[in-house]
């Protein structure tokens, strides 16, 4: 398991949670889902998280820039099944002027279980690809603490 | 099954061949490929019938143009399944000014058996969103066949 | 397009509804729905019919049968985009003692414009491979009307 | 970057190599290769790894067993593009009873650049799902050198 430094203790935070139903799309012949579709529910828990906290990822791109990413983690605990409803909690983990770090966490509904948890660390590129610092109002809305905001899915 | 319109004869036709390994992703918990999977191959089909008569359908794009998807499908015979090495055969169904149908057929190597058969008709747009005529020297390129060229992967 | 047997009038039927918005992952390079992932979805929509009849689909095939996919067909007419909040509209086409065919139209919320209409068949087969009648009693739920029943997601 | 035990000194091997073309699915709104696809080409990778060294990786599963993934890490350099022809190096990088690490690079052809690097991470399941050892005579193969051995696709 990685490091990672973190701004705040996260350890009784649930993050913001995203529901989602397991597609017959995302399972292999294991009968379970194949594990590179954790990364894509990373992807939406991540989007979650901004939209939470007042922003669609969207306008970041519409002003010309990128959160690539850098880096991506995942340790997978126990399998998703097809049709599972399972949640994505969705934390930060570090916020840098260029760079950010988020972590996940996906369990089952019902009797709770963690399934999987994986971090990705994100650069902020402007269109011409060039390392920037997160633009405002963005970083300041990043930097400010989900569970403060109401939800809107 | 659906008529189309061939400007020639092609039933004794290979068309364009393109061979490829089944990938464990694209399988899904019945064991077999999962059926959407299928018009990614046929994409990967027509972009090999474009390179075989001497162009990259990247070049196109570059250009501003693109062939976006008005109409797919895809009748399917029997399942291809994980490590499965497939052939897909592209044809030219229809070529017009403004509009170009590609069919499918994609066999299993070694007792060969028909698995799936499909057809795809595509618009070109300009980067307007405006549908064109499709732009030469591609349009005179499409008209030409395939068997005459020599291949090149 | 091709003709389908309905069974009942459906012109004014809105269907089944099943909400979604739509993923990164499922993006290309046009910056559009990539064109298969529509079938994706066209399968989100049928197991939601199922569930909106009272059944999951997974108990079927814990029983040991399977719809498998004979037939899919897509029309496009405008593209999803990343972000965008669509409605996958599923209808019960034909029903057969061996054979079901849904039609799926999937449509922007907001100014509704319909994206794509699209139409599956498919064969009920036993674990054998063997083309089976659809089991009791999820015939006899899928010759319901969905509208009669209550929602749940 | 995490540390991972080798049996061997690999700085100068090519590991085995495994030639794709970029399809236009695995393409992003961003223009570039989806984070999550290099999962699926690592696993193309380590099948083909197993494959040089004289066994095809079904054949394990036909046995009953499975090798799950316990952890996943990529780190991104540089972005693969449509049409790109990248090489997938695979790498052994420990090998135990029960549990065996992979390598990757990834670099696209051409005036060589290393795209992104990756590692996982499996445990040998059997059908109950029980931690097992590696089966003879795969975990045999496996600790022989893929260099040593002749190619076939």
């Amino acid at each position: 398991m990685r490091k990672s430094v973190s701004k705040r203790d996260l350890t009784a935070d649930a993050g913001v949670e995203l529901d989602l139903r397991v597609r017959y799309a995302e399972t292999d012949r294991m009968g379970v889902v194949y594990y590179a579709n954790y990364f894509v529910w990373f992807e939406m828990g991540r989007a979650e998280y901004c939209r939470r906290l007042g922003f669609r990822y969207l306008e970041l791109e519409e002003l010309g820039y990128r959160l690539v990413v850098a880096e991506a983690h995942c340790t997978y605990h126990k399998p998703a099944r097809y049709d599972d409803v399972v949640t994505v909690h969705t934390f930060l983990h570090k916020l840098a002027r260029r760079l950010i770090t988020f972590g996940y966490r996906v369990v089952r509904k019902g009797p709770t279980e963690t399934l999987v948890e994986g971090e990705t660390t994100h650069l902020c590129l402007d269109a011409a690809g060039k390392i920037k610092s997160i633009p405002e109002p963005f970083h300041r809305y990043l930097g400010q603490n989900p569970s403060r905001h109401d939800s809107h899915a």
